[in-house]
């Protein structure tokens, strides 16, 4: 099935206490379709400008990317730099320049209209209910955000929950938006809000899959070494729709192996800077690391005690 | 076969956005305790003050639980003065008297000194090694520790952990222990000191139990509502020792099973103040929490990606 991500596409300056990299590929849409490219064929669409290393995004055209829907537009793109310290735990952001991307309106080719299952990464809400508004009668929509969005366009945030059938968010964002410190509470009033599934990302904490009948857990799998976490959500995001997309199965054991292929999506690409890891993984790393998650949780009940 | 606790037995203040409670019963021993008396009976090593409510003592003596080694000194009974504010995730503590436990020296009654399961709760290693030389020949030695030990006692606690077989510590004192950020490599520096099995408990994230050949994760159950965390570790010990105790089985497979009858105690001493809900839950409420954390982290893996 088709999957088709909106979001930004940006270049990254990181430093980590191992090493640091300038200029490289990032952006929710970049991370997103390359962890999705190894499910299935991604439709992406986002804008850079006139400074961005055009020939940088070959990679992921080889990978079944389309890049129709990639504007090209006058002015700076999208740059942040960041810095994490020694636990890794948290980005800090040294500079955000929004460039093109302050102006970007999605604008989908008519070829992407038809898309089944669709990721609003985290941008402005408005931008993500008009994407809705020009994609045909897809299977499944799936939205993310964040702290900024939340403080400053909540109604549109809302009325976007109407809208999709699943959002993920990390967990201080869910409690953010809720205002309830429970996360059991917290999705609770999510799925009150229109989304049937609820995706909260605790970062190396791994990821709770609430739905009204159900919890689901995935731990983050306990690397022995995380070089760099930025894009750890949105490769999760693309290992989760993508698998989704390939496999057009909307049940919940289903949804809880997407669950599984999106964290260990997440778990390869903090092994390297930007989309490197991803770029070289191979569906054998990502059944190896499939079979480890379940080895990781898998308990025999026993007995009654 | 048997199981003995050596650890405080102490009064403590608890004030949660939800309640306050004076003077109930607090302590790792008694929290231990009356967790594994589920599983099996267990002999108690601890010290008590003159003015010590000790008939508040008699359920756990009804749980089977053996008081013989519980001495009655002179002076103030240790007393612990906490407040959780609304996240729930750290205890402020507002006053530590620990009165007779600061001359606690562990003597064991000559019945206790073949105990075949024992577990040395958070006391200073020094003590922790004093009782080991009163014990005959034990199965499996388990030890907890804290940042003050590690501070205070780094050279006796190096000490203990070439004699005991397994180690429970929370992750930022696995941290503190080893000097590593990661806890994959923090897990196997412990494990080189000594110990053949490491768990890690990250609180409401869960816990990783690590030996030479595998990893196991744990979550913590997700609770709609935790009215008091007081207690948690030492339950989930509780557990997971009585459950061992009672089966005498420490294959990788029982010890995971272990880990989750821990999980599920530590889940529910969470609900109530003090020991109370660890005194009224059953055999039955146990095997349903056991069989809830089973489908939580349950997946078919599927067919390969």
């Amino acid at each position: 099935m088709s999957l088709l991500v909106v979001g930004s596409v940006a270049l990254d300056s990181v430093e980590t206490p191992f090493g640091k990299a300038d200029d490289v590929l990032g952006g929710s849409a970049t991370y997103f379709s390359v962890s999705a490219s190894h499910q299935t064929a991604v439709q992406l669409v986002g804008v850079v400008g006139s400074d961005y290393p055009v020939h940088k995004l070959e990679p992921l055209k080889a990978l079944g990317i389309d890049l129709a829907g990639l504007e090209h537009a006058e002015g700076e793109s999208f740059r942040w730099r960041g810095r994490y310290r020694h636990d890794l735990n948290s980005a800090e952001t040294l500079e955000t320049r929004l460039g093109v991307f302050s102006h970007f309106r999605p604008k989908l080719p008519p070829q992407f209209r038809s898309a089944e299952y669709v990721f609003l990464a985290n941008i402005d809400p408005r931008l993500q209910l008009q994407v809705l508004e020009q994609i045909d009668k897809p299977k499944l929509v799936a939205c993310d955000t964040m702290n900024f969005w939340i403080e400053s366009r909540r109604g549109d945030l809302m009325e976007l929950l109407k809208h999709v059938d699943l959002i993920t968010l990390n967990d201080g964002e869910a409690r953010q938006l809720t205002e309830q410190a429970n996360l059991v509470q917290a999705a609770r009033w999510i799925l009150d809000k229109g989304p049937r599934t609820v995706l909260i990302k605790k970062g190396e904490h791994g990821a709770f899959m609430f739905t009204r009948d159900s919890i689901f857990y995935a731990p983050a799998y306990p690397l022995e070494a995380v070089f760099d976490p930025t894009g750890a959500g949105d490769s999760f995001a693309g290992g989760f729709m993508g698998y989704l997309a390939r496999t057009n199965d909307l049940s919940d054991a289903n949804l809880r192996r997407a669950v599984i292929v999106g964290s260990a999506m997440g778990s390869f690409v903090v092994e390297a800077f930007s989309i490197e890891r991803l770029l070289d993984v191979t569906r054998d790393d990502i059944d190896r690391r499939v079979a480890d998650f379940h080895r990781l949780v898998s308990f025999d009940q026993g007995m009654p005690t």
